[in-house]
């Protein structure tokens, strides 16, 4: 692969001073056109130590307008990090819509430095390749334009380059230990940056080999191709949103009313007296206020999403969960129209915000499945944005479970009349009035839409390591010792086998 | 003082059921009423080991409405808490207006327990504490309602208290050799709380001493507190606003034009030759890249602040600045209106966000002097807010000082008629022209105006910590060497007094 990148090319000087003011004055105008447009950039700066990659991030936020571009680099994780999934830094890096995002360190750079140090193997490799892949693809899907750009030298060029910037007084201090360590791993970096750019390149994020030997021809090279993917992503932007605006998407058929889904299955009439109700829940709550305590000690964490109809009950079962928990290892996240900021990123943004570090739980108080729900059925979200909106969920539980999260998935079912009974109350009792809103009918009119969702919400996003549980809510009390019954078992579980 | 809370007050078990189901229904009620209201609410709890703050913060998360709480607690500083000053972490955990935060762990935690165990002295707990007078001042004056609650228990009784949380299974773990050690020094935390509790009780944000000894008394004592002054201050941030909105803030007398300002005395008559500006942008650049990079290796951080006439040149300064620099190790933060999250904070929140960490440095092209400028002359902010923001950012810039930051501030002046010509340049030249908005007539137009406010804006916040550079700025040669000369200056004996 590399052959190809090592070709000795060059640009002369002059040549050079004839094409950066052009392409400068191009860039500022692609880039005040960029802060309107509503998607973000990513220019990932990948390659061996040496081929300038902090001198290329250093040139475009020169070259750019500074104020728009944010430049990172990760180091090992540090304790907020290491306490959540891997990819939880990453997300929070991310610049919102009208920003730019340059990486001198990336996703990339762990997991090909431990492959060519042997320190992981192929197959880890690869898994983590797995995981870029999709993450950008999700992003990509999202309108950002990921720009990913591996600078190569060959292992004499490395040697030579090495050498000269160790004996600057100026760069001495960037050639450490590592680096030379590294540059005597030169043909291992080969072999595991070609795997990893062979299972990353992908067409919305494929990787550009620069040959980076000559500074100004890796310069030229980097900023031009910017500067072309910005400029064709700009009008292929416009241009989806004008189809998307001219051609509004077609409703969705009318779901077939006499189908049964998921939702008839649940047994809605067991009931639960008194007496019963309140020694267990006490039980229950004991049981459960242990087992938090434990998992605050191994740091074990903990996600909970609760989902349901209007009226289902959500907010008293969150409430009976949270009695015997210590206030400062949970946080409730009420999940409403998102903000200024929220809007700005990917969907799935805001939920990565508040995933709980080590010892500590969340509670998502409706949650990421609002895309697949209220967004569907409300024509909010596309076709295209809900039906991937399913693997996208898939991924994000996935990297949760991975990294060792209980996470738990209530859907609180209730009948038709039962809700209509519970509407009519808070219609009625002057305290309850502020619970019930005009959106709470609209919704209910819409109720075979939201069942069809609902059914395929569970048949797509159910999985082995994330299972749905469906709570028969038509009588409160049983639906609370269900859901605590059914989050004391799981977290005993969990625990167990740590 | 601690005398009048040790009196043995209880409630009986049937006065609490009886009052405690309308305190809950009136606090939902309150809660409700608050996320419309547009202020947020502290509630601090205070107080020795064992007497239950925990359990309150608990029993607040159960009795309201726990989607709007969240709860705090803080350990030993984490590295990026560490790296900044000892406040950003307070900040950074304020809650936005509509939102209750809930302290366990508070900004006193540290200096009384420090100075019980003799690890400082009296003059820095006393500075300590005043450190935090100033910070409730300024939220109390934003409009956030500060509650802060002393639980009280006699030594006997926190023995007591102390000894069976360690006897019982199910609390053991919270009693650890830390506690204990604190148990033995119960005089000397008593003392040090006194201390910290007379210097910190203000008007706006006075103790409430508790008497913990009896859990149901402390539970009501508390909770119907909250009650009472959330009542209070809902009323009066409503009657506020209506008395605002009846009596819109008379304008600002028309300023003296013939009275001079420090503005005046910028001489804006130097020049710089090309070779010259060449030869020493280049020396300057060089040098100021040293500086940098050995700044980040002894963790030293900067921050710089660029304010000035529209057309003053700040960008192509800035641009000049960090052409030497390393992208991973600055950031440049336009200013610009704030996003919904930053409004529903105190006006500083938005720039603590990007304080750098050890060994980086920000740029802000325009700040926090917004409050005294463009808000002050276009009446966004009242009379009183913009007075006070001079003490309120004198405290913001020490406390950037007193963690060893490099702060400089700049205002780029030029004259009236340069600015003019700069304006018609932009209108001429093509690809000047979106730089040139209508909102830069409007404020010309306002010159004298803004001239008062500058004027006023050195006087107040020039101190001797965060002096204001006033950079003649009429040819921006000029103004670029001036800039990298007193930034290298300020760097270079930071980096010799370390």
């Amino acid at each position: 692969m590399f052959e190809a990148v090592e070709l000795g090319r060059k640009v002369k000087k002059r040549d050079y001073a004839e094409r950066v003011p052009t392409l400068r004055t191009e860039l500022l105008t692609l880039q005040r056109e960029l802060v309107e447009a509503g998607f973000s950039v990513l220019v990932v700066l990948g390659g061996v130590d040496g081929a300038g990659k902090s001198e290329l991030a250093n040139l475009l936020h020169e070259w750019m307008d500074a104020r728009f571009l944010t430049a990172h680099a990760f180091g090992p994780p540090n304790d907020e990090e290491h306490d959540r999934p891997d990819h939880w830094r990453y997300w929070m890096s991310l610049p919102p819509a009208g920003r730019t995002g340059i990486y001198v360190g990336s996703w990339y750079t762990g997991p090909i430095v431990k492959r060519a140090l042997g320190k992981i193997d192929d197959a880890q490799l690869d898994e983590a390749m797995q995981r870029v892949v999709t993450f950008e693809q999700m992003l990509a899907d999202d309108g950002t334009l990921v720009l990913k750009f591996w600078l190569h030298l060959s292992e004499e060029q490395q040697t030579k380059r090495i050498a000269k910037l160790g004996k600057d007084p100026r760069t001495a201090w960037r050639v450490t230990k590592h680096e030379r360590k590294l540059l005597r791993h030169h043909a291992d970096m080969r072999r595991s940056a070609e795997r990893a750019l062979r299972l990353t390149s992908t067409g919305p994020a494929p990787w550009v080999l620069v040959e980076a030997g000559h500074a100004r021809y890796r310069n030229l090279t980097v900023a031009q191709t910017v500067l072309d993917r910005l400029r064709v992503h700009l009008e292929e932007h416009a241009r989806q949103r004008q189809a998307a605006a001219a051609n509004p998407p077609a409703p969705e058929p009318e779901p077939d009313a006499t189908l049964p889904t998921v939702l008839d299955r649940v047994d809605l009439s067991s009931r639960v007296d008194r007496d019963t109700y309140d020694s267990e829940l006490s039980r229950l709550q004991s049981r459960f206020g242990r087992l938090a305590r434990h998992a605050q000690q191994v740091g074990q964490c903990c996600t909970l999403v609760f989902e349901g109809w209007d009226a289902a009950g959500k907010g008293g079962c969150i409430r009976r969960l949270i009695h015997p928990l210590d206030a400062r290892f949970f946080r409730v996240i009420p999940i409403s129209a998102p903000t200024e900021e929220e809007r700005a990123h990917h969907y799935l943004w805001r939920f990565w915000r508040h995933i709980p570090r080590a010892g500590h739980m969340t509670i998502y108080d409706r949650s990421w499945y609002g895309r697949v729900l209220v967004e569907r059925v409300e024509g909010y979200a596309t076709h295209d944005q809900w039906q991937r909106a399913f693997k996208e969920i898939n991924d994000f539980e996935e990297q949760l479970r991975d990294h060792g999260t209980v996470l738990l998935k209530f859907w609180l079912q209730v009948s038709q009349e039962e809700q209509l009974r519970r509407f009519e109350e808070r219609r009625r009792i002057p305290w309850k009035q502020h619970k019930l809103t005009d959106e709470d009918w609209r919704n209910r009119e819409k109720a075979p839409l939201y069942m069809r969702a609902v059914n395929d919400m569970v048949a797509r996003t159910s999985t082995e390591f994330a299972p749905w549980s469906l709570v028969p809510a038509e009588d409160k009390h049983v639906a609370r010792l269900h859901v605590l019954q059914t989050a004391c078992d799981a977290l005993d579980q969990a625990l167990q086998s740590r």
